[in-house]
C-alpha cells in the first residue's frame, strides 16, 4: 500500500502535514487505514496522533497487500479525538469514510442520530456526524441499493437541518465499500464543494480528496452532486444525486 | 493529592492493578482525577493508559492541592477505552463518577439516553453508560435536588431494564460533588452490590471502592441502598433510596 | 495469526491480563507483533496500551497471514512504557524478543550499551535492556553464528554485572529470527529460570512464556541454559550454552 | 496559566498548529508543560499527542497557578515521539526546554552522551539531542554556575561536532530554571539562529519562541550569542558566549 499512501510528493502523509486544496491546515487528529484482503470483512487500523509520525503505519502500509483500501486523516470538525471517532468506520463487510461536516451538528445530533435503526445503533462507537451518516445510511438500505440509500440520508439531513433553522451547510465527500464495489460522492449544500478527484490507471481506480502528484495530468475532479459507482466493468459510472437545493449540478464529463 | 492517590499500601494505584474486594481483576481501562481548586469549575486529567505507568500522574498528584477531588481507575465493561469514556465526568461546577454497570446497556441504551433533555445532550461526549446516567441526572434536577434526581434515574433505568425484559442488575455506586458538598450512594437491583466505604477524620470525609489501608479500623461500609450527603456539618448523613424492587435495604449504622 | 494469538484459552491476550507462571501479575505495559510476510524486513506493530483492549491488534491478527511472527505482552521492570520500548524489536531482517531482566541495570547501562558497536548504535531508539542486548549480538557477530553471538553477550554482560558488584541475576528468555530460521534461549544466573515452552505440530513449532491452552500435553520446558534453533529440518535442535556460573544447564530431554 | 498558554491570539497552542517565525510548519510531535508550585521540584505534563486536541492541557493551564512555568511544543527533528523526549525536562529542582538541534546527531551522538556523567547518566530516559545537552549541563556544574556550564558544554558539543566532520550546524535556544531564576541562551554556529524574544512586563519576565501577541511592541529579541539571568533584581542581564566560530555576538541593547 504505501505505492499509494507514504511515497508520492503528494502523499497522504504529507497531506496530513499540509493540505493544499482543503480548508484546514493539516490532518493532524488522527487517523486510519481500512482494507480488504483475504478475509470477507475488512481490516481496520486507526490511532488518534498525526499520521506523520507514526512508525506502525509505516510498517503496515509496507507490509499489507490489498486490491482495495480506505486510507484517511483527520482534521476534527468539533468531536474529540479518540480511535472510535477516526475513519475509516467499518460494519460487517462495509467500509465508509467522510470529508465534510453537517453545519450546526450539535444542534440536529438527536434527530440525526433518529436516523439510525436500533439494529445498528448498537454500532455507534463514537460520536462523529461521520459515523452517524453511515450508520443512517446502513439503515436506509445500503446493502440493497448504494445509491439510494445514501441520496436519502442526505435528503433526511438537509431536511432535518432546515427545519432546526441551520444555517451553515451540509458538506459531504464520501467513499464506501463492500469490499467489491467502491462508490463514492460529492455534495455540497452552498458553493463550497469539499474537492474530490479520482484516476484509472491499468484498470485501477483511485479516488482521493487531493492529486497524489504535482502533475495533476491524469487526475478528474469527480463532478459535484454526482454518485460514483466502480466495480466489475472498466469505468466508473456517474449518477446526479436529486437533492432539492443542490447547489450545483453540472456534469461535467471528466 | 498523593497522601491518598498513591502512597497508601493499597492505594487507587495499587488497585488499578489488584482490585481484592471488586468483581474484576484489575482496572487497566484508562484512570481519571478531577479536583476543585480556586476555580469554580473543577479541574479534569484522564487518559486511557493505565494508571500505574503514568508519569503524569504521579506529578500531577504531587503537585496538586484540594480540599475535594474525585480519583478512578477504570475496568471497561464493554465501551470503548477513550479519555471521553473515562471517569470522573464534568459538567459545569459538577464532578460524578461512577462503579458499576447498566445491566443489558446494549439493549437499552436508546431509552436510556433519551432520559438526557436536549440541553444537556450537547455534553454527551463518550459512549458508556455512566456519563448517560450522570447527563440524566443533571436533566431531572440535580441542581435543585441530588438526592431526588439520583433516585428519580435509577427507578427510570429499572424500569426501562424490566419494560426490556433485562435479566441482569442494575448496580450503581456513585459519587458526585459540586464543589461545595460531597454525595455518594450504594445500590444493586440484586444481592451483588458493589462495595463503597467512608472514613471520617479530622472532619474530612474519604469515599473508596476499597479501603486505603489493611488495617481496616476506621472504615465503614456505606450502607446498600442508601444515599450519603457531606458538606456544611461535621458527619455525613444518610437517606434511604426507594426504589421498588431494592435487594436490601437494612440500615447498619456504622 | 488470531488462531494462536486471541483465540486460546490462555492466549497471549488472556496473559496480559493474568500470568500463571510469569514473575508479575499482569503484562499491561505495551505489547508488540513483528511478523515476516511477503517482504524480506518483518512488519512491526506495537503499542503502548494494554493488549487486552486494542481493537486494531484484533484486527490485524485476523487479518495478517504469517509462518513466522513473534508477539510479546510487557510488564516493564523500570524502563518506561513507550513504542520503542515495546518488544519485538527489529534492525534489517531481524526481530528479537525478550523476558527476563539485566539485574542492576542502572548500574551497568553504560557498560553494557558499550558492548554496541558504532555502526548498531544508531538503532538505539529506546532505553530497554532488552533492546541493548539486542543491538550488542547483532555487533557481535549475530548473522554470522546466532548461538556463539548470544553466548558471547550474555558472557560478556555477566562480568560486567560481577565487575560492578551487581547482586541481583542475569535472567534471559528470548527468541530471535531472521525470517528463515528460528532461534531461542533460556537462561539464568540464579535458580529463578523464566519458563519457556515449546511445541512441535505438523512440522510447525511455537514458542512460548506460558503454554497456550490448559492441556499441556504436546508442551516441553526448553531445557534451562540451553538455545534452540529451528529452520530448514523437521525438529528444534538444542545446544548448551557455555557460561561459567550457570545455575542450572541439566538437559532434559523433551 | 492559560493567560499566556491558550489565550493570547498568537498563544503556544496557536503555534503549534502554525509557526510564523520557525523554521517548521508546525509542532505536532508532542508538547509538556512544567512548573513550580508549592513544591521544591516542579511538576510535569507532557504527553505525544499535538497540544492543540489536548482537553487535559486545556483544563490544567487553567487550574494551575505558577509564578514560573514552562511551555514548549515539539517538532521532532528525527528522534521518536514519545513523553520521555518531550520538552521541558526535569532533575531534581531544574528544568530544560530547547528548541534547535546538534547537527549531525546521528554522527555524533555517542561522544555527546559521553559528556554526561554516570550519576547523571541513570536520568536519561529518553533518546533526543536535547535531553543529552541539559544532562551534560548538568554534568558540567550547571549547580553552580550555569553560565559557564552551559558555555562549556555548547564549546564541547561544537568541537565533537567539528571532529566527526559535521557541516550542519549547532543551534540552541534554551530556557533553564532551578526553580528561583530563569535563564535562557541564544547561539548558532551558522546565520541561521533560532528565534528568542523576552518581554519585561510588571516585574514579570516572558521568554519566548515568538511573540504571544500580534502587537510587537514590547518584545524584544534576545541577543544572538548570548545568555541571559533573571530573578531577584528587576531586569534580565545578558552575558555574551564564548564560542570561537560563534556566528553573530552583536549586541543589540534592547
Amino acid at each position: 500500500m504505501d505505492d499509494l499512501i507514504t511515497r508520492p510528493d503528494h502523499s497522504l502523509i504529507a497531506q496530513s502535514r499540509r493540505c493544499e486544496q482543503a480548508k484546514v491546515d493539516m490532518n493532524g487528529d488522527g487517523f486510519g487505514l481500512g482494507w480488504y484482503g483475504e478475509r470477507p470483512i475488512p481490516g481496520l487500523y486507526r490511532d488518534t496522533q498525526p499520521a506523520w509520525g507514526d512508525e506502525n503505519l509505516r510498517s503496515l502500509t509496507h507490509q499489507i497487500k490489498s486490491n482495495l483500501f480506505f486510507a484517511h486523516v483527520r482534521a476534527s470538525t468539533g468531536t474529540a479525538t479518540s480511535r472510535a471517532n477516526c475513519h475509516p468506520f467499518a460494519v460487517g463487510r462495509y467500509l465508509f469514510m467522510h470529508n465534510g461536516q453537517i453545519g450546526g451538528y450539535e444542534q440536529v445530533r438527536r434527530p440525526v442520530e433518529a436516523l439510525i435503526d436500533d439494529h445498528h445503533y448498537q454500532f455507534r462507537v463514537g460520536t462523529t456526524d461521520s459515523e452517524a451518516l453511515f450508520l443512517a445510511m446502513l439503515s436506509h438500505g445500503l446493502a440493497e441499493d448504494p445509491y439510494r440509500s445514501m441520496q436519502t440520508v442526505l435528503n433526511k439531513v438537509r431536511q432535518i437541518m432546515l427545519a432546526a433553522g441551520v444555517k451553515s451547510a451540509l458538506r459531504v465527500t464520501a467513499a464506501l465499500s463492500d469490499g467489491e464495489r467502491l462508490y463514492a460522492l460529492r455534495y455540497s449544500s452552498d458553493q463550497v464543494v469539499p474537492s474530490l478527484y479520482y484516476r484509472l490507471c491499468n484498470r485501477s481506480l483511485t479516488v482521493v480528496s487531493e492529486p497524489l502528484d504535482t502533475g495533476e495530468a491524469q487526475w478528474h475532479a469527480v463532478p459535484t452532486g454526482h454518485f460514483l459507482s466502480f466495480g466489475g466493468i472498466a469505468a466508473p459510472s456517474f449518477m446526479p444525486l436529486d437533492i432539492p437545493e443542490l447547489a450545483d449540478r453540472a456534469f461535467v464529463p471528466a
